[in-house]
């Protein structure tokens, strides 16, 4: 019962990170008030939504349960009124963002495995949940996805961290040490590519074809 | 009974409206006859759609019955035959759309409430019925969605009598007053921002972030 | 069971071509190796995703068998790495594209018969399935889906087939036959209309609107 109630802040919390992202692009769009509330809702609960809808989990969390509406609501106003002390503290909100993704991507995971997916699957939909809100604020925006973009900060350390978190459960290793690890690989990884500014390989010759 | 004949023709007129504001902006965006009425079918059906799969109401109620296919293909074929006349009624398409937007957010609130939803999340659902289609329409037109740009037009007085709706239902208030009352707010909302030209709360200085 | 291999591999034929299209628009905007990977995957997936939470068949297929997942996994791969040759073999990969359009319609009009939708929403369907991920993958990348544009070439056979399809089987006739002339009409108009260049009318005087 306590893990749960872990699990459900640390998801909180991710919603209100990824909330507080989508809101930001919303102010610099130039959206008015309920527009950014409405951007940062859905970049907070897309993914989840995402993946409840096609797993079958009915109605989706976000509509069973009234903090996950009261949260990306609340990081959508802070945002709206407090934008430029926000902008300042951009590189406090990208780690936030790291950490959120991690959480996203275990949060994904391991519904998924509990509605009976494959682990390949299971990672699949711990990758949409990661991703899918920040697609969904992406392309509302008019911006082609930065998750396909920029898949070394977003994608690939998504993939990997639910990977790790689905196939070590799925292999019945212990909960904690699963997820731990997944964290760490998720949240790790995209923390190091921001801060080495890595990058993925390019099609050969793509900007000729 | 009676009162579900009344919902379904009220639905479905609200439909055949979004839908004309599919095809209208399917014509402008130079699309043959089938692209005319597939948007206007996006338009008019995609609220309903991304309500009914949000809340496990599967097949979605547009796959349950032809009425639901018929009017906004209908719509799509007339918009494509004769919008330079329905164009000249661009005022009236705008009377009726608000009064679509409000018999949507209405059927939605009532069917999320049905599904047994709290009433802030009936709420949302009644917002998503409401402005989804048009959403949808604006990212497949490539457009940053008006829902977004316009709030006092749209999402505030969605959400306004979809609220008005759900919580009046909940507090068991008679359910022609509440939905009364929710059509009112919404409807007569969007009329009075339209006629006086109303603007939200923008972001302090939103253009230079 | 020998026919539903047979359906199996078709569809898993039509996916990989599909993702072959939305490998190469991924390489064409210049994404990274995981951008091409992801692209593919939605391109591929997409439609029967948007048929399946919409007919309420969750999981959704492409997360209950693996080889939904890996095959356009695989195809984006190869993209990514042959993507000149790819490129050089357009004229064949547009012929495949035309055969998995009909495979898509087929099998997405009897997946929805299956769930007890009427012939008319399992046409619509069908439609889904088949033009679903190309809309996702055009929206992904910015642009407006060319199965808007271009619908002599997309959704008018797709419809058509898949019409052909729920409608021939609904009316008891012999499955191989319906699913036959199904593809002849998907597949073979949108060769057809391909070689000869055909187009849809458009609305009259739509671009001075």
């Amino acid at each position: 019962m306590e893990q749960t109630l872990t699990l459900l802040v640390l998801d909180l919390v991710g919603c209100f990170v990824f909330a507080l992202s989508g809101g930001l692009m919303a102010v610099r769009k130039e959206l008015d008030i309920f527009g950014v509330i409405v951007l940062a809702c859905v970049t907070g609960l897309g993914g989840g939504f995402l993946r409840d809808m096609a797993i079958g989990a009915t109605p989706v969390a976000a509509l069973s349960d009234w903090r996950y509406l009261v949260v990306p609501m609340t990081a959508g106003l802070l945002t709206f009124f407090f934008h430029p002390a926000l902008g300042r503290l951009e590189p406090l909100v990208n780690v936030f963002d790291a950490l959120g993704l991690g959480l996203f991507v275990i949060a994904g995971a391991v519904k998924a495995l509990d509605f009976g997916l494959s682990p390949l699957a299971a990672a699949v939909m711990g990758l949409a949940t990661g991703v899918g809100g920040g697609a969904l604020r992406d392309v509302l925006a008019g911006r082609v996805p930065i998750i396909l973009r920029r898949s070394v900060f977003y994608a690939i350390p998504a993939f990997a961290g639910a990977s790790v978190a689905a196939f070590g459960l799925y292999a019945a290793l212990p909960a904690s040490l699963a997820m731990a690890a997944a964290f760490i690989v998720c949240s790790g990884w995209r923390l190091l590519a921001m801060w080495r500014h890595w990058e993925a390989p390019l099609p050969r010759g793509s900007a000729s074809v």
